[in-house]
């Protein structure tokens, strides 16, 4: 039997409060039996707001989670949850504190100034549009474009990882992998670096499959969820990977995130350092 | 003169890292002079290969972030820490603690738990492929299916905040609006509700698509970034907006985030709430 517990979680920023979510989302997997509730108080920017917020926190026995930048809003919630017996966490108070006590610098109290308009966030929005453009070998002129090709079967991710990775400023094309079908010559002249060949294990693949063509109301039992042509399939991607000479990864028991985080890894793809402690 | 200052942060991580990285970000924005140094480290599960990073640490002299669920990890960097006079912030220890000790359960200590490959990961994905299939009114059939209809001119961000919306399991379909095309009559079937029309500064429209004339190698004043064209776009796509019905959300200054999280707001779009506290 799963227990139930109440706990309400508040989340408060003067920003869009986003990272705070994922993260309280983090720890609250930590306890499967668990389903919060969250209350999410974006756009907070006055103590006059902050304060109505406080006080339904203490009618609700809430945890107070907050990413604060406006001044003197995150002492607010310290010296209220002090004399309110409120448990507060500061998700980035205590590194800004240290990184000034560091550089002697002050922070710049803007509130969130990580969404700021800059020429990286455009190139993030230009990253996202290419791989919309370039989903599906759409245009096989993208992939002398791109910074990673990914090749795959049906089903193997490669429109959420395509989409994942634009989100961080990576330029990605994708090309399904179907036997019969013709190999664009453009593929030959990229960067066997740059390529990268997903893979799954044929039963995963073939629940996959089943469970697509139910969602279609088909029959399950179809050619593209037989055994024999999944086999068939990554037999010939598989061959056509060795040709290549690219990287092969098998999704199959790893998430978007994670497969993302082995690309980025093994192609260096970003402006900070990946680093692997063997 | 921009100060700047070394300051090396590492990110580590018993699964991808990526919220801790998010979080840490959030807090050097709050230093626009400072470029800071980040060091992921991803799927850490081992005392072993922690203490080489810590060590590692030391030796940087940096600023250790840290999100570790498996058992005994987050002891070791307190312990290690304090002898050797390292800074650590745990992001997800504190929120576990408070959790555990309201509802008296345990933690799983299971690494990487949001990422399960549960039923909600897999609708994510089918967001995902709903609004790369329905993008730039691709299929009117679209329109009928999906939880948010996005309409504006060339250059709203309609492709980038139907992804970012994707992301939250949200099915977004859009269209871009251009005087002289047809409107498809499964538009007018939409719950007005639904339907979001975009809009934007003529001033900031001309500038971001004279910007793109020259990304193309061409010249930059034609018929598209003309101000009066623009503002004939803009006139009939309010007009269109007025006769639907719908909200309008004016995207000059904000970011995809900004806007995403109104969205959500006013649709009461996710599975917890967004509160206003007026």
């Amino acid at each position: 039997m799963a227990i139930q517990q109440k706990v309400i979680l508040y989340l408060i920023s003067d920003s869009v409060g986003e990272t705070a979510f994922n993260l309280a989302q983090a720890a609250m997997a930590q306890f499967p039996d668990i389903k919060p509730i969250y209350c999410r108080f974006p756009f907070v920017h006055t103590q006059e707001k902050l304060m109505r917020v406080l006080e339904q926190a203490k009618s609700d026995h809430a945890i107070v989670l907050h990413t604060l930048a406006t001044e003197g809003l995150s002492e607010i919630i310290a010296n209220y949850a002090e004399q309110n017996g409120l448990v507060q966490i500061d998700y980035i108070g205590p590194l800004i504190s240290e990184v000034a006590h560091r550089t002697g610098l002050k922070q710049s109290h803007e509130a969130g100034a990580v969404h700021h308009l800059n020429e990286k966030y455009f190139d993030r929005i230009s990253a996202m549009e290419f791989a919309v453009m370039y989903d599906d070998g759409k245009d096989p002129k993208g992939f002398l474009e791109a910074d990673v090709v990914l090749l795959g079967v049906s089903r193997t991710s490669k429109t959420p990882l395509s989409l994942f990775l634009a989100n961080r400023n990576i330029k990605v094309a994708n090309l399904p992998l179907v036997p019969q079908a013709h190999i664009p010559d453009e593929l030959w002249k990229v960067d066997p670096k740059k390529i990268i060949g997903l893979t799954n294990d044929p039963t995963v693949l073939n629940n996959i499959r089943r469970e697509r063509m139910i969602a279609y109301g088909l029959n399950p039992d179809t050619t593209y969820s037989n055994m024999d042509q999944i086999r068939e399939e990554l037999e010939y991607a598989n061959k056509l990977y060795k040709k290549l000479g690219c990287m092969v990864i098998n999704v199959a028991h790893r998430s978007i995130e994670e497969t993302a985080t082995i690309i980025m890894e093994a192609l260096n793809l970003e402006d900070y350092d990946y680093k692997t402690s063997k």
